[in-house]
């Protein structure tokens, strides 16, 4: 067998496409479990470090750092399901489709698929050369992780105002100004989430490009190579640069001790207490809204109420309250298997682990099925 | 336990947003698979009517309808997939992440889990309230659907020009206008794909949404409920229209021949037999080039040609040529798996409609995998 | 002349569109203008006081608070422009195009274009009826203007955070948890940033709608009337509502001096004061970095400096330093046209009313550019 | 006055933005005047060409090949206006905002202004510095452009198939495979079509880069460049291309004609034929909807109808009805302003080249506002 025999652009250019984008989700896949490794090595080497968990960029509730930054883990072990999947969905060997009625030659297209390391063959000649769902469905992956680092990075940026000051990103991330070296303009931060545009505009593109276009192949789709290098760049260079940045991110711990002061972050867990000591659940939130309303007027925290006063808004306020609604205590409540909970955290950070060790497991097996320049040399030479 | 307690609207609307989600995917998927099977009904039931098959627009090489055909069932097959496999990255329970930190209360999760019927415990409090991956995921797969409709109808379209005429989209599926009844507008064809366009943006709408969005909840995440709604609606009602125009469209045979006899659709299948002869590939390609030159200037047709003449071409012409090249042989020398060889075509035939009759048995999974009323209903009183 | 003769469904959408645009154009105007005038307001009330300018989320240096609003009123101004232009682009009057060649009655169009008060005649049938351009500037418009909310919506949701504590979001526009009465979650800005993704969207969505379509009319073009509606209806709401949550917005002064004191904002005064004694550009930006330096590891600010130490960093350093780089210096000395010392910022603002005088006076001139029922209504009996 | 003294780059790159933004809008409009140029000499030297109109894709009517073209023309001249309004958008001058307050020096902004040849001076320095509309505004005239040329590529592709043969594309433009001469395929119409969606796709970008974006400087706008460069080149070239495209394409007569014949196209010309002789516009309708009917059935066409018959339809059919809806009277019978007449379509052209001409002028004004070398180079040495 001639290996340039029965072939044509159509299909071949098909093959480039698929073989490209195994080398290409394998590297990215490479690079988001270096980045959740990452991520787990500061869970828990910060493991003790509480801030306040915010929502509506308003302080909600004392969380442990650790599990603000297993929340980033979660999403990027989903951007990796997502990645590994669309490996198989790739992995159909296109040739023998030809222009797009099917080879007119006697093709062994499973040597073909041995010898290209593809898992199964691809099994419509006019769907093959049309195709390019493997390709779009790639950059949708990409899209989502930039999405992601765009919301991580949206986060550090304000944990690294000087108002908030809870972090300290490394000089090699930042540009000063000469003449305000107190000022760290996040620089990279602010690139990575400008660069989440440009991926999530590619997958426009791809979809655009696709959108109404008659089925098997039409030259626009030369237009999708541009689109495919341009996404993966972006997306394989923000995630190597934002795992670098982690690695030499520094926790502002007295800053952040002051912020769990203020904000009234027990709150809810006051409220918490009294449903557990009887009261019902709407009284007990209405009677801790009054109270810190009080608290606000008279710029006072929590803990300068008298025992006295509290009863009058409750009877079930007890002397253990104040050891029930100390930070620590809001933390090591939160026990349910998702909570910030210390033990709960370990555990998911050690479940973190085991799955970046049974992906790194998942990812040798895909390196295996690229193909080997050994094993194909000699049918190019025949 | 009281099912109220220990909530909170984040954890409860990304608990809502699941549930419907869980059936959306259970209703398209429910329409996909009845589109295939009418797909394969249309297949199986013209499979002895050729056509051209054109690549640019261009009449490139006949191949079978049915063929044709089994291009999208291989397309939404792929969409089939990717639904099924959103199920599953949707199937984590929410509940107990409370406002983001974890709820205090002693939830019983697993309890949860299993009236509400999930595959499993989602385990970070604060990605769970700030999570829409599984909204944008299946946003996307419609967007692909729709991608794929939109390129089904162009193709249709212009199958149904006057000019063209290879079908005939029923009455009920155009509107003419009264003064030309002639005019058959196949106006269903045109909408769906301008919903495509719907529903891409809807997917961009929900992208743009979260990109830089801060982690957790923001109250921005609530117009998520409106782009999901309208890419569902518009997805779900343009595959079940479509589903219905299919079953009725009628397919000119007489056109479809008159089209077959131009264009000199054998001219690939011509060089293949010079190769097959010993012709070197690129010479019958060159060959056969000046071949049909002399026969467009001359305006006659392949077989016109005097076997003398031919032989002045290439002494590898010989008196089977004519056998070989009818249209007939150009379809049957495709044999390779992928090809529109009759038979290739009635095993993917058969291969689609095992295909159907496992995802329809993987969809009653699904059904089961959906909350029952009355498992709850005891739960709720409580 | 009959009204309904000689037309057809294609032109009179394309009047019916264009007459409903005409509404919205001036209905978007009305409400960017008062949105444009309670920023004045907000200027002119608020003159005497100072913030820090932020780039990349840094303070960088004090300005006006004025100007930091201005900065916003230029941006809708822009967009102001834009509508305008968009009005004058849709004045087309498109009757007579009938379904595309053109009617073949002897319709008055000039008369037509009296009676609906259109600017001049649209000039080619086949475009006419294909055309949605005019819808799309439309939509283009709406997105800018969502673009720039949802940047400044930005800023106020960091402002309002209680870390910086700018400002105060009054609590009609927020909601609260009643448990955590000192949580003002400023949902309302979080609800226009995200509608920004809804119109930006729609944007996406008729563009898409029309790429790679047939000129002249396809029943695909139905879909742009859910699409112009819903990026209207998102704007309009948009708009008016930070309209009312502008004109109860609270500055919180001591918050703002606390913050103008961190961050040796003065620090480009202090090299700008070099450079005009006779230091060089280069050196002067040198030899404040290193003093920030010191004075942040000594955590002390720039006055505690001694006049000989600085001397010995440069000795153009003189007794009229501290005077020239207090926080009023370094607003006064930006004396550019476009900067923010105080006698330009008022300029801005009297030049602010003034445009917003033109712009109502060309609005008058365009709400007199519509149809009237009773000028029309003797026609449509005859 | 040095020229690097009082500057930052955030207003430096935005002056060189928009200087580059200058000569490229300079470029493209110079393109598409060139463009608009060639479609009215098609337009001119075709006059007497009749082509059938499509709705939907279906025949509608006859029109004049010059209409067509004129159509485009339309679309074209309103991208011109566009153009020319991002010009004035973009024609202030930015220096003098330094980082983002103003500068401190004394600039003299108004010599800068004349010197760089703006129109006039930006006047907010926060802004200014955040500012990117008049890139977006480029990048969406651009989008429009092309979203343009995607529609007359898709109509353009269709008259190039061998179905309906309309026109030839000159094979400079094509590629064919070596095997099938016949094969035309017209690959430079498919990559502009597919260009298209790079280009709304980088507008996507720029839009979604500043969503949510806080206002003055980020460093995510540095990703701007890479998007506003991609557009600029690729709309540059689509246009220049398809202009010369254009100025080879061959029309295809004998087809036409033929094409004419079927259809019915002269179906509401012979119910408007009816209506002027005194039937009612509905019933005129349903009549010719009956007759084409019949003609259907018969396989006839409407000429072949005796007048007897058609009597029996409508007492006001009479003996001059078969001159009446000759191809040439459906033709003559358009004398709107917006009609398919001869005389009104050479109008048009003529209105056409003064509008080139007119354009051409205001051209050259642009021209003279960018900035002269000789002018500047004495101040840079200063």
């Amino acid at each position: 067998m001639k290996i340039h025999t029965g072939r044509s652009r159509n299909d071949q250019v098909v093959l480039d496409e698929k073989l490209f984008l195994k080398d290409a989700l394998i590297d990215i896949i490479t690079k988001i479990l270096a980045l959740q490794g990452n991520i787990l090595k500061v869970a828990e080497s910060k493991i003790d470090i509480v801030i306040p968990a915010y929502t509506h960029m308003q302080k909600a509730q004392p969380v442990l750092l650790s599990h603000y930054f297993l929340s980033f883990f979660k999403k990027f072990e989903r951007d990796t399901d997502n990645l590994f999947f669309n490996f198989e969905t790739c992995d159909y060997m296109p040739l023998g489709a030809a222009a797009c009625a099917g080879s007119g030659y006697k093709l062994d297209r499973k040597l073909l698929k041995e010898l290209l390391e593809f898992k199964d063959l691809d099994s419509n000649s006019m769907d093959i050369v049309g195709n390019r769902d493997f390709l779009i469905d790639f950059i949708y992956s990409c899209s989502k992780i930039m999405l992601h680092l765009s919301r991580l990075c949206e986060d550090l940026i304000i944990y690294n105002t000087s108002e908030f000051s809870f972090i300290e990103i490394d000089e090699d991330f930042c540009t000063g100004s000469s003449i305000m070296p107190q000022k760290k303009n996040p620089d990279v931060l602010e690139l990575i989430r400008g660069k989440s545009s440009l991926v999530i505009g590619s997958l426009m593109q791809s979809m655009i490009l696709l959108k109404g276009l008659p089925s098997t192949y039409s030259r626009d789709l030369q237009e999708d190579k541009k689109i495919l290098l341009s996404a993966y760049k972006e997306t394989s260079a923000s995630i190597e640069i934002f795992s670098k940045l982690l690695e030499k991110i520094k926790i502002n711990s007295i800053k952040i001790n002051n912020a769990l002061k203020e904000g009234f972050l027990e709150a809810t867990d006051i409220a918490d207490y009294l449903v557990k000591k009887g009261e019902s659940f709407r009284k007990a939130h209405n009677i801790v809204g009054k109270i810190v309303r009080i608290c606000i007027d008279k710029k006072i925290s929590f803990k300068d109420l008298e025992m006295e006063e509290l009863k009058n808004h409750s009877p079930y306020f007890e002397s253990d309250l104040h050891d029930m609604v100390k930070i620590q205590s809001c933390i090591s409540s939160k026990k349910v298997e998702c909570g910030t909970e210390k033990g709960q955290v370990i555990l998911n950070v050690e479940s973190g682990k085991k799955k970046i060790k049974d992906s790194g497991n998942k990812l040798k097996d895909l390196i295996k099925r690229t193909p080997k320049f050994e094993k194909i040399i000699k049918y190019i030479d025949a």
